[in-house]
């Protein structure tokens, strides 16, 4: 009789180990919908016989909560692992998994999966420095709202309204509109541009290369400095308080590159923002509790920031309605803010996934055969 | 006395020879309206004893047509000069000034502006790949049609609306939103593309610096790939149909990279769009008459393109209205088309219209004090 495996969503079947999986294991879907229900039915067969779960990406993050004792205690009582894709694990009761003998095994970002996130930095940093986004959107509302008298945008006619009908600071000229000034603020290139990246783990690295080819200035806050060389890149050591001082003076681009947790908690904070040149702009595709978004937004209200560009945010899965306006002259500080927001993509690609439902499966796979499982998070 | 250069637009107070212009030229600002209004003015004082007309990026684009004898005989007798800050030239009667003795000067495209164009021209292929600005564009939507009964957006929401309320082929299944699945499309990672390249001027070298950090495979098509080296890049001769016909084969991501003109005038064809992959990007940084509009609307109708990024554009300063609806299902294809579109920005920074302001200015300056001029492209 062959194991089964519960699937929490469904096993991508373009995976190149998956007619292995099937052939040696019984896969069961089920879709998580409340713990009570999880409670009674994985007390019936076939879910009762299961010695692994398959979690995919969400895990049991479906249950919008902690994976605590009771939901712990209602899993089969012969389950060795639960698999995730993710690399995060939030919310699980890992010494009590432990004490039930389950392994919680995560598959760590590889070099794949860090390019994928970087790209969807460099894509964010991009838009901030040199309003893309914004114009492609404005550009597209005007074509909508002239659509019953003009079927045609104009290229010199947006760009003279966005240059010379926003000029609201009296003291600045009308004049040419090169497309260099969106709503009276000075586009400048990325290679002047001075980045402070927080996090060298391997997207912090993707995230090096993507500035360096730019022309950036590029800094980096790691735990310890010693360890790292790199000629494209400045070092900083977090634990020192004069390096975070050095390391955000004068910066006008911050990428954040961490994961969530204790450590990493508010580490974007008013102390690193006030050292910010004026327009700076923050990206941050490590985890929402990296910003403390309070002197976040007090940094966009003095016009310290001028742009954000979120992946992942700080009451996630909710995506906080401040960053959302796109449209929007600060009172304080007379300039535009613009945003650019994403619901958490840096890693979606077919490829990322592909790939990472490979790696679980594989451990999961290899575990119930052989009894050694890698990546296990509750050790 | 000193001798007078008329503005066609304000000058950059900015550049550095800024105020060696002022202390030896007379700086006279005017403003084109129409060739009729010119030809009077420039008859009056001071206008007729001017030496120079400096364009800046526009020159004498305001007439909306050809810079023709008649436009060109209203010039001031004593004019040596017409500098413009762009590279391109289009419309000017090359051989009538120069039968008038008038130069008429550029700016060559350098570093620091290829790398403004190839940052543009990297945002568009983002954009196109991920998806992130139809993304981004969704959440800014949902948040304002939500607007009255719920402030925030939610990412695991918006990516499961987005993954299954699309499912407009009825044989693909609903399942798990990760994000990689953009109305019925997977998103693929970045370094599983092969790029196209048209030029490999210092605009198309500095994106393949960017297509390269992105993990593309590289093609470029050149006049004459003999004389060309890059272990990053394939290249291939524009003079050999069975190159190009290799070069193309297979493609999911083009990049123009060309100058207009008579050249490379529709070089993007259904030859070479009908040899893409499905579900094909094309991004245009170079001039809109590479592009065999036709052709690529059939490509669009087919599905095998189905991402434009341009910056330029076929009728320009209009933009034509085809590209402008982002929310758009193809009829035929039963396919997503998505769009970025941004009015011809791709040098738009105030570093490089200080750099070519400051080049032009350069150049008046030298060749009326010597009398030599560089850049000269009516020679």
């Amino acid at each position: 009789m062959k194991k089964v495996i519960i699937a929490l969503h469904p096993i991508e079947k373009g995976i190149p180990n998956y007619n292995e999986l099937i052939e040696s294991f019984e896969i069961v879907n089920y879709s998580l919908t409340t713990p009570e229900k999880f409670e009674i039915d994985m007390k019936l067969k076939p879910y009762n016989e299961a010695v692994a779960i398959f979690g995919s990406y969400p895990g049991f993050k479906p249950f919008n909560g902690l994976i605590d004792h009771k939901i712990i205690d209602s899993l089969p009582s012969n389950l060795e692992i639960i698999g995730l894709c993710s690399a995060g694990f939030d919310g699980y009761d890992l010494s009590y998994l432990k004490l039930k003998n389950i392994k919680l095994c995560n598959v760590p970002v590889n070099k794949l999966i860090a390019m994928d996130v970087a790209d969807c930095a460099l894509w964010h940093v991009l838009s901030g420095i040199r309003k893309f986004n914004s114009w492609d959107k404005y550009i597209k509302n005007d074509s909508l709202n002239n659509s019953n008298n003009n079927n045609n945008s104009h290229t010199l006619k947006i760009r003279d309204i966005v240059r010379n009908n926003y000029v609201i600071d009296s003291e600045k000229e009308k004049g040419f509109a090169f497309g260099h000034i969106y709503h009276g603020t000075s586009t400048r290139s990325s290679l002047t541009k001075k980045c402070l990246i927080l996090g060298y783990g391997l997207i912090g690295k993707s995230v090096v290369d993507r500035m360096s080819v730019l022309g950036m200035e590029i800094n980096v806050l790691v735990r310890d400095k010693s360890k790292y060389n790199d000629s494209r890149v400045n070092f900083y050591s977090s634990k020192l308080d004069s390096d975070i001082l050095k390391a955000s003076s004068g910066i006008d681009v911050i990428i954040i590159c961490l994961p969530g947790g204790s450590e990493t908690y508010h580490c974007v904070n008013k102390k690193i923002l006030d050292n910010l040149n004026e327009n700076s702009i923050i990206v941050n595709i490590g985890r929402g509790s990296c910003i403390d978004v309070e002197a976040l937004r007090t940094a966009i209200e003095s016009g310290k920031v001028s742009h954000v560009g979120l992946d992942v945010f700080d009451k996630e899965p909710v995506i906080e309605n401040y960053y959302l306006d796109e449209s929007y002259i600060n009172e304080n500080s007379n300039k535009f803010f613009t945003s650019t927001i994403t619901p958490h993509l840096g890693s979606s690609t077919l490829d990322t996934l592909e790939c990472a439902t490979y790696e679980c499966i594989k451990n999961i796979i290899n575990g119930l055969n052989t009894g050694e499982y890698s990546n296990i998070v509750n050790t």
